[in-house]
This record gives C-alpha cells, sequence and structure tokens, in this order.
C-alpha cells in the first residue's frame, strides 16, 4: 500500500481534532492505541495502515488555527497539557492542508457559524472539492486518501426520486438546485469521484443517498455510515440483547443526553436535532421486535463542553407482572471516544480500497448507530461480523 | 414424557414460593410467561413440559406453611393481591410435598434459622433425603424430578482430594467426616443417586464437587451450576463486552449491592459473603483478560426486603489517556427474576434427562454467574450457545 | 371549633383519594400520620381539627365512583391491599358528597376529559358552586369547609388589569367574559364569597389573582397557594442553600421528571405545561441570586403511574475552577407525597379561619413550590416561619 | 492585626498544596474566591486576614517539595496547566518553611509513609515543634499563626482520665508514654503552649483532648474541630432537615463512597478507618432523633485519584406505609472543597484570636462533621450561627 491520507469535513472540530492530536501523540509515544478497535490484537494479522503514517487534513467552514483548535479541546477534555506542547509544532503545519469548506442549504444553525461564506452554483462547489483533494494528493504524496464526514448535523433532507438514480442526482447539480441536495452531498460526490473511500460519522442523510451509494459501488470506491455510535447509544446496544435473551419486557426506555460542545450547540436547533433523534430513537423497537414507550432527549449545557452526559432509565417488567428498573449514567468525552473509531474506519477504508472492495461495508455496522444496508442491532453480533471479515483476511490464517 | 416434577432444597424461600405461585398463576391465566427465557418463541421447536403441569415440592428446614410464605412474598414484593387469593388452596395442599430438610455444616448463619433440626449420621441423613424423594414421586405419579438448590448460600467449602473422587467423597460420607461436606452434598448426592437431574442455583460449592459431577455423568443424570445470574452480575456480563470490543481500559468497577431478604441477611455474615463473593467478582478478569481494581460488597437492608438495589461504578480510560464513567442502578425483586429462570432450568433439565445426556450442561452457561466447565463469559455468546442447542434439536428441523 | 369539612376540586384524582382514603386508614389505625407536617410534636400545642374529625367531598368533572378511584389508586402505588378492604364501606358512601365539576375555559387536555359537561354561563357557575358547598355544609353538619384545588393544571392564564380589582373581576362574571377566567377562577371565587378558606395546591394561576386575594381579606377568608411543594423541588429548595452557604458557583442545573399518571398526561401537553415549568423553575434564580444555565423537563412515561422518577444534575464550580457534580434521583409518589400536606394544609387553613386570620397566610410557604407574597425560597427558612407562627399561638406558651 | 501566618500538619498533601496553590493563584488574580465562605458578601463587615497576605508552611513527614505536590495535584485534579507555571516560583521557595514531622504512635498505615523518621522522647518531640513555630514566625515576620491538622486521619485514641487534665496531659508527655497520645496531640499541645488557634480538620480523636481544650480556654487560644464537612456529609446535613420538617421516616441511609487519594490509601487500613466513620456515621442518628438502618462505607479506588465519587441510597416511608427514595451522586474533588474552607478556618482563627477570643469557636460548627461543643447539626442551623457571629461583629454595624 502506498502512502495513505484523511481528509476530514469539519476539519476544526472536536473529533478531527482529537483525531489529529493523537495520531501525533502515538506517533511520538505520548499516548497507548486505547479505544481503538483496531488495536485490538485480533487485527494484527490485517496489513492496515499505521496511524501515524496517515497524512491529514480537510475542510473547515470557520476561520481557526488548528494549534488554536487543540489548545480548546485539550482545556475543554482536560487532557493533560505535558502533550501538547510537544505536537504543536505539527499542527501549526497543518494549517496548509485544512481547505475553506461548504455550507449549502446546512439550516440556519451551521450556518450561522459561517456567514460571510461565499455561495457558487453546486457544479463549481463539486468541482472545487475535488481539485482540494487532489491537491492535498498531490502536496502529500497521497495515493489514497479517505474523506470523514465529521461536520455538524445537518437538517433531515428529504428524499425525492432524484435521490435515488446517478442520472436524478446529476440534474441536481447540474440544474443548481440547492433545494435537494446540502453540502454534504457535494462532499460525498466529490470524493466518490476522486475514487476516495466515504464515511459518514454523522446522522445527517445529505450524503449517502442512494444514487451516490449506487455511484461508489459502480466506481469502485468502499463507503460506510451513518453516525458513529460513541456512548449512550454504544450501551444501548448492549443492554437491549440482554433483555430480549432473559425474555423481560421493556415497559419504557428514556433516554436524557445533556453536552455542551458544538454538536451540542447545533443539535439545540430543533431542525437540526431531528436527524440525531431519528438515527437515536430507532434502534429500540428494531432490536426488540416491538415498541416500548420510549423518548431520546438532547440538551445543550454549555458548561459540560465535551462531556456527554447521558441519564437512561429503563423500566421493564418481569414474572408475576413486577416491573423494575435498570438506570445508567454514562459521562464519556465525545470527540475522545469517537476519535479512535474514526481512525479505525480509515484504516479498514483504506484496506478495504486497497483490496477492490466497493459500495456498502457492512462489517463496520458496530460503529454506527444506523449502520446502512444491515438489520443486526446487537452489539455483539455486529462485532461478531467484523471478527468474521477479519478472520477471513487475516495473513495468518 | 410422563408426568415430572421439581424438588426444592429451601422450598419456603422466596424464590421456590415465586415458582410455585408463578406456575399456578400461569395455570390460571393470571400472568403471562414473561422472564422465562424457554417461553421466547426460539423454545417452541422442543418438546418442553409445561410449568403448569410440573409438580412441586422439596424441603425445608424452617417451619412455614406455603401459603404463609406466599403471603409474605406478596406483600415484600408488592405482588398484585387479586393473584393470591386465586391460587390460595393450592398453597395450602401443597403442604403435604414440604419435607424436613437438613442443615448439616452450614455455619452458623443457615444454623441459627433451624436451631432445633435434629442431627444424625451423613449416610443416614442421605437414606432419608433419598427415601422422601421416591415418597414425593410416588405421592405425586412423577417418573422425573429435577432437585434444585435454592437454599441459602453455605459457607465455603475447602476443597480436598477426597472431594475429587467418587470413592473419596464416600469416604467422607460412611465415614460420617461432617467437616469435608455440606448439606448443600447431601442432597446433591441423594439426587443424583436417585436419578434426578440437579441444579444449584446458589453460589454454595458443597453440591457439585468434582466427584459428584463425575457421578452424575456415569449415571446418567444432568447437573448444571453455580448461582443463577438474575441481576448485577446479568448487567456486568452484558456490558462488559462492550468494553473490550471497544478496546476501552476499564480502570476499576466497583459494585455495591443493597438488599433486605433472607438471602441478604445469610450474606451478612462474612462467612457465607465469601462463596457469593467469588462467583461475582471472578467474571471480571476472566471476561476482560487483565484485572482492573475491582470490589463486589454486599449488604444487608431490611427496609428494602426482596428489591435489590445495585449501585456499579465503572471508570475507564479512552484515547489521549482520557478517564470516563458509566454507572449503573439495578432495581430489581431478586426472586421475581430468579423464578422463572428456575422454571427455564427445571424445562431444559428434564428435556436433557428424557434425551439421555449426562453430566454437565454447558449449554446453560447463560443461567450462572460461574457456569461449571465453560470459559466463555460473554452473555451474548452464552445464548447463542443455547439458541445452537436448541436449533440442533428443534423439531421444526 | 364546630364540625369541619374539606371540598376538594378534582376530587377523584390521585391526591383527593389518596387524603380521604388516608384520613379513614388513620381513623381505624390502619396507619400512621407519617408525612403529615402537624403530626410533629411542635404542633400538639395547637388546637387543630383531627383529620378523622373532617368530612370530606369535592367536584369532579369525569364520573368515576370514589371506591373505584381507590381501587385504581391503590395498584398503581403498590400499595398494600389490605387497608382498602377495610375503608371500603366509608368510600361508596361518600358518592353523595361528590358534586359535578365545571371545566370553563380550561384547555383542550382537560376538556378532553369530560367532553360531554354543559356549559352554561359564568354567573350561573358560580351560583350553582355556591350552592354545592352549602349542600355539602348542610349534609354533613359542617360549620366551615376548607376548598381545596387538586384539579390538573390548567394552561396559564394571561393577567390583564381586570384581574386586579374586584370590580374589573366582577365583570368578567357578569359578562360572561369566559377567555379571561377559567373554571379555577370560579371555585375560587365562589370558595371565597362562602367564607371558605381556599388553597391552590396546583400551579394554575387563574384562581388566586389580584382581585381574588383581596377579596378574601375583606371577607375574613385566609387563602394560599400555590402548587404543592412535594418532590423534586423539595429536594431543590433543601439543596440550593447549600450551594450559597459554601459559596460553590451553580454553572447548570438540569431536571428531567418522568411520571405517568394523570397530572403527567395532562402536562404532556405544552399548554398546560407551561404552568407547571413556571413554579418549578423560577426558583433557582430567586435562590442563588444569579442565574445559572437551568431546565426543568417533565415527560408523561404511563408505567411509571404515580411514581415520579426525576434525575437532576448539578454541576458546580469550587476553588481554582475546578468543576464538579451532584445528581439526585428522586422515586416517589407523588400523591402519597402530596396527601398528607393536603391534610396539614386543610387543618392549618380551619384554625386561622377559627382564629380571624384572613387573606394570604405566609406561614404556609414552606408546602408550595411558589408561595405567594414570600421571597423566602430556603426550605429550612420557610420551615421556621411555620414552627415561629405555631410557637405564638401554642397553647403552652 | 500584624501579619499573620498558617502552618500546615501535612504541609505536602493535596489539601495543604490547594489551599498554597490558591492563594498564590488568587494573590496573582487567577482565580476567584469561589467555595471561601468568608468570600461571601456578608462577611465584608469583619477586619479578616486577607489570603494573599497569609504566610505559609508546615510540617511533613513524607520528603516532597511543594512544587513537586503542586505538579501531582494539579494533574490528579484536572486542573488548568496554565496556573501552575505562574506560581511555580513561589512554590519552589516554600521549601524553606516546611519542617520534618512527627508520626509518634499513628498506627502501621501512616508510618509506613515515613519509615526513616527518627523517634525521640515526646517531650523532646514538642520542644522541637514549639522550636519550628518560633523559627517560621520568626523568618516571615509572623506576629500570628494558626497551626491546622490537614495530616492523613490516626487511629482513633482510646480515651482514658489522663486525658481529661492537664496534670494528667503532661505526665503523659513527661513520663513518655507514647501509647497515650499520638503525633496529633503533640501537635495540638505545642500550638496551643505557643499560641496558636488551632484547627483540627480531620476526623482525629488524638489532637483536641478535653485537657487540650481546657488549656485552650486558659491560655486565651480559640481552637475548633473536628473533620472538615466537605462532601458526602454536607449533601447529607442539607438533606435531613427535609426528611425531619416533612415527617417523612426514614427507614434506611446506605452511603458508599470511593475515592482514591492518600487520605482514600490510609483510611483502607481498617485501625484508620474506625476514626472516620465515627464522625461520619454519627450525624444521623442525632439529627433525626432516631436510628434507622444506615452504614456509611469507604474504599479505595485508586484511579479516582481525588475525584471523591459516593452514592447515597435513602429509603423512607410516607403516607398510607409506601416506599419511597432518594439516590444521591456526589462527584467532587476533595481537597478542591477543603481548601477554601481551610482559608475560612485559618481567617475566622485569626480574627478570634485578635478579639481575645478563647477556648471552642461554636461558631464554626457548619466547617465540620462533628463540631465539638455544638448540638446543632441542621447545615442551614449551624450556618446561621455563623452568620450571627459575623453580624454581631460586623464593622457596619
Amino acid at each position: 500500500m502506498g502512502r495513505s491520507g484523511a481528509l476530514f469535513i469539519g476539519a476544526g472540530g472536536y473529533i478531527a481534532t482529537a483525531v489529529i492530536s493523537g495520531a501525533l501523540a502515538l506517533k511520538k509515544g505520548l499516548c497507548a492505541p486505547v479505544g481503538m478497535v483496531t488495536g485490538l490484537d485480533g487485527f494484527a494479522g490485517l496489513d492496515l495502515a499505521a496511524p501515524e503514517d496517515i497524512a491529514f487534513g480537510g475542510w473547515e467552514i470557520r476561520r481557526s488555527a488548528p494549534i488554536e483548535n487543540a489548545r480548546n479541546f485539550f482545556r475543554g477534555v482536560q487532557l493533560p497539557f505535558d502533550i501538547l506542547p510537544e505536537i504543536g509544532p505539527e499542527l501549526t503545519e497543518l494549517q496548509a492542508d485544512i481547505y475553506e469548506g461548504v455550507a449549502t442549504n446546512c439550516g440556519r444553525a451551521i450556518e450561522a457559524l459561517a456567514p460571510a461564506l461565499p455561495a457558487a452554483p453546486l457544479k463549481e462547489q463539486v468541482r472545487r472539492l475535488r481539485a482540494d483533494i487532489r491537491d492535498f494528493k498531490k502536496r502529500n504524496g497521497v495515493d489514497t486518501a479517505v474523506v470523514v464526514n465529521l461536520a455538524s448535523t445537518e437538517p433531515l433532507l428529504e428524499m425525492k426520486p432524484c435521490h435515488d438514480t446517478l442520472k436524478g442526482f446529476e440534474q441536481c447539480i447540474d440544474g443548481n438546485r440547492a433545494d435537494d441536495v446540502r453540502a454534504g452531498s457535494l462532499y460525498a460526490f466529490a470524493a466518490i469521484l476522486e475514487g476516495c473511500p466515504y464515511i459518514n460519522f454523522t446522522p445527517s442523510n445529505s450524503p449517502l443517498v442512494p444514487a451516490l451509494v449506487g455511484l461508489a459501488g459502480a466506481e469502485g470506491v468502499p463507503v460506510m455510515g451513518s453516525d458513529g455510535k460513541t456512548g449512550e447509544t454504544l450501551v444501548k446496544s448492549a443492554l437491549i440483547p440482554m433483555f430480549t435473551a432473559r425474555n423481560l419486557e421493556v415497559l419504557s426506555w428514556e433516554g436524557f443526553n445533556i453536552l455542551g460542545n458544538m454538536d451540542g450547540m447545533v443539535l439545540d436547533d430543533p431542525e437540526n436535532k431531528e436527524s440525531k433523534l431519528m438515527t437515536k430513537d430507532r434502534l429500540l423497537g428494531k432490536a426488540l421486535g416491538y415498541s416500548p414507550h420510549s423518548g431520546v432527549h438532547i440538551h445543550y449545557v454549555p458548561s459540560l463542553d465535551d462531556q456527554k452526559t447521558a441519564w437512561n432509565f429503563i423500566h421493564f417488567r418481569g414474572f408475576l407482572g413486577a416491573k423494575m428498573s435498570l438506570q445508567f449514567i454514562w459521562q464519556g468525552y465525545d470527540s475522545i471516544l469517537a476519535a479512535p473509531l474514526v481512525i479505525d474506519l480509515v484504516r479498514l477504508s483504506l484496506y478495504a480500497k486497497d483490496r477492490g472492495e466497493a459500495g456498502l461495508m457492512p462489517h463496520l455496522a458496530s460503529f454506527f448507530k444506523a449502520p446502512l444496508g444491515v438489520a443486526e442491532h446487537r452489539l455483539g453480533e455486529q462485532f461478531a461480523m467484523l471478527v468474521d471479515y477479519c478472520n477471513a483476511r487475516s495473513k495468518k490464517r
């Protein structure tokens, strides 16, 4: 495999900052690959790109220097400050690899973050994003680059027939029909056309519309999504099978999330929250096979910064009609949890591309809240799919 | 299959009372088979005995009428009182099937419950227990009866070479060496000799010593244990695989259990608590592959009665060294959770006996905190073992 | 003091049912006066009416027999069923003291509970309610009756100049201006005109408008409100002074309430929820002297029935800028907590009337989330006001 | 008032480090006086010494440089690292004011921290501690210095008649009876003899024995203790009055504390834990007036470092016998909570000494778990005692 790279949409956000800082810290031996699934022993047999050998870059709609982003992030997450000075010079250099992003039709909450962003016809935007990719690859001597969507959640895009076929989608672009696409679609389109594997780590539904998934398959490009499973939903997908295996009847499952990072701020807008709740709440009914009373609530609490705190109350009925409960309280740094998974997804996407795999990557289901094309919702079974994929390809076998 | 039965050691306790009341309520359509694993659709293909067709009885060291036990239980668990009057006559009749139990060498906490129990040579005790079994089977027209240990947890029995071989064990009995056996051993020995499948639902280690497991294999008797996995440990076995699958480093896992039933009272004696903590705490290191700081604490809080409340604090480390936490609070009625599993175990033991299976039943691992002869500790994988067993034997296949 | 009575608006609801059942159970020695503030030793010196000597009745817009309400209540709250049979006959007799209520302009959620309620001019409604009071008093030989509002929360009534003066208010009634009053105003008006002390135990703002508080003062009638402080807010008012006394800076205080009773169902309508959130959320800023980020959320979860469950997350800052947290989880039966306070308020209102006290009763501040005319919000100080009132009047002094 | 100072027993521990770092940070405007009770507006009228004008020093049995202690502390508590570099030079200079401590008869856990500490006759130890105090005062130009005990908790000292009178106590010292005193007694004796106000911020019972409290009164030296009320017990003292004011019956109050600092490590030894549990558990019965089932448990969990996490489960009974519960989870940095209170106590002790007050200072009750000579246990009332003291002496009055 040649030199590889990763381009992040939302390159100045907490997750991208954590990925880049973490990869640099790994390179210098300042931290261990904890939280990286591909760091588990079972993955040693795959010839995955080393995180420290990947070139990073991306797009950002806000003006902010990587070193400044890292400072805010390390403060917000209360990380040890002895790491930052060691990786400062590399973070400063990274500035050259950050391109100006697009925010077309992303809704008021996101557009408010970058009010002065110049508008351009959709076709021209796609052309520019493709040029950015080529520039990044050339400047960094990269053969294959993965594009990962880490941008704020967009409002839900209404699905229409035009999203089902490549022809329909191209007519949206060519006809400059900005209502039928969002920025997310443009990035995904550009990535696939440039042969870049594409990962949708957000709940936004505009990137991986059927037309683009089909294009990816045709062009030999692996893609996957949606919505990284980092916290509350991860715990849910571990607990639900317990209730089903014991034949306990879930009466109500109420989840309350409070968080204070940019993600929380954008999700505080009902327009954007709708996308998130779709991927978070859908899990329960599918996994249980019936629909108890349930709710997923997200509220913005600035003082928490990146420390997402979630309380779940699960009311269930057992033998002789007795009601019982399980509650959990999750306190995790969203970006710290997401970052190593992003590295995993980049490594596994590069690997798939290198082996000529194309279209959806169902073996990555365990990484997502709403895994495209996968009906299995139990965490254990999803993880087994990844292990099977790995074992089938492992050099040791 | 002919008529079948179940004999409970500790027949006046909450769990036995819940099993018997529940089976009667099921028979009269007063409750649903919620909480019974064998009530899941997948088990319809096995020809399992119907819970309402099983004759119940057992041994008890305290003097207490089944109807009185049920009254206390329904009050303690706050169950709807409209069930009890409907099943009262059957409960009263059950008195005839309760035999006087034995408490040999069970430690001060258990012996204090039945101070006037007459002593007898071990050999004589075994003989009497066997006679009880035959009497119960004859009187109820039962072909096969399962013996289930639902008694209070005994102090840990020190394992010696005499527990490894049948000859050694028989010398303990014949030589009346009461220090080397406990009541639990006598019941198990009697059950196996009478051809009764035996289930150790408690953490006591005196019943299924290697000598008796070997005897069961030789005599064509299925046996399994130990320690029913009903609450906190059930949740643990569902959550641990989440941490391993995500390569998150568990730093500390501290569990605090408070409960107020007879089980809690007996466990408040350090002598008896030791057995319990062995089966509860051992899980973590085995399942993780390393040993974080951990503790499992049990305290007797009478006002809670059967409502076990457990708080677990799980401290873990993620990417870039950040520390995070997951806490859960479990509030479940221990007996309500245990009872349907006991019915499952009775049904599956009867089935195994009927098919000529003998010795340990590893496919029942998911029911136990410390499944004998099974290294797998992930709940999902354990459940898959049961599903596989079921599918391989299902009439539909 | 002669014979006394209490009329409940919402006489078929859980709280009224708990009050009446509890008073009957107290009379028969089936329960202790736990939860009654006036049951504390310090109140022995006041000559308060005994709960068992008070005649109960009230209004209800739904058709439901008291005995049936009690059955639902005892089941929903999982109360011991041995009490109900003992008080059944008295509950059945109570039917005669339940009058048909009014629901004028109470919003869609409440009106949906009683779709067939006949409409009548406001003046006629007031006249009829007054007649009900006189009938109740006559039939039960009662000298003084307290009217207590236990009805579902109404939507917030927009305050206008007409609510400030008796003349303005009378013009609303006489002019049949149904938009400017709600049912709550009619009950309060009728009560005061009949010389009945009036307690607003709900957050509805239509009853104790300035015009009616003024009328009460002029007519020699004691009144007080609003919104009984039973659960989450009670805990808040106990904890807030801890933060102020320690000079700890509250950054965020987020409260999430889930409940499944009628109160919860009506509050699920945003129209009605607004009234509730006003009285719940207002406390924090007043008590702290500054306004941290805060939210109070209420969600209807039917399976919980009357068992309100509330999770509060309090984020605070201490020395050297360190962030810390306190969380609490409250699980209480709202009606069980409210009922003894209602008895307290009835007893203390009868006492005040008997002594010729009129208008607002600020010494009752500790009973309310939003005590009218009282700036003190610390629970300890509010309770001291009641103790002072009591000591000043105690016969022992 | 002249220049003032404070000498800490355990000067290298987290609390002393937090006090000293915090005072330096306050001086440089790097943090606000959050968490300091004397920072509240009401204290502006007292002429208290400014924290930044107090000279700090103390004793330590371990060899450790203040700057190194601060580095560990800032890392353990995840404090912003931008503060430390600013105060580094002053911390380095502080080394000169740290004297070698004594650990006589402090039990195995504490003695293990300083195995090589030279032994000396008790009389000689007292003489040396007095010389240290004089040296510190002279070198820093200090008129009055407060001695504050921040050392690890000692095992409980058995109280005997010799602790009741000065004569008896002096005979212990002169006769070198090391079994009847502990290091804590020696420090307190030396401090009082040198006219230094003395604060016992630990649960150890050896310092403020009746003989020494009497001596303090006679010598014109203010003293107070014991055991700073920083976390779980603080919350308890705020919540207990809520249950009493509402006449709710507390059935059980179970507290579980986990922590990972030096305090936690020493308390893990049962010998030392006994002292702590005495002051923590005693509160409940006194404050409620009856004794529910209760337990306070402390466990050492290293990964938590200074972040004490406490879960309390409070089971209570309300009207009609219904059982309900309140749980709280406290997550606070013990040292961060303690440090500003230590500054408060130093300021208020200096003030008391300056005004000629002597012996116990009951107005400081709100700062302690077990306030000497004070029966009041409600936080609100205790705080009112401090406010009254302050108002009576305020210059504005």
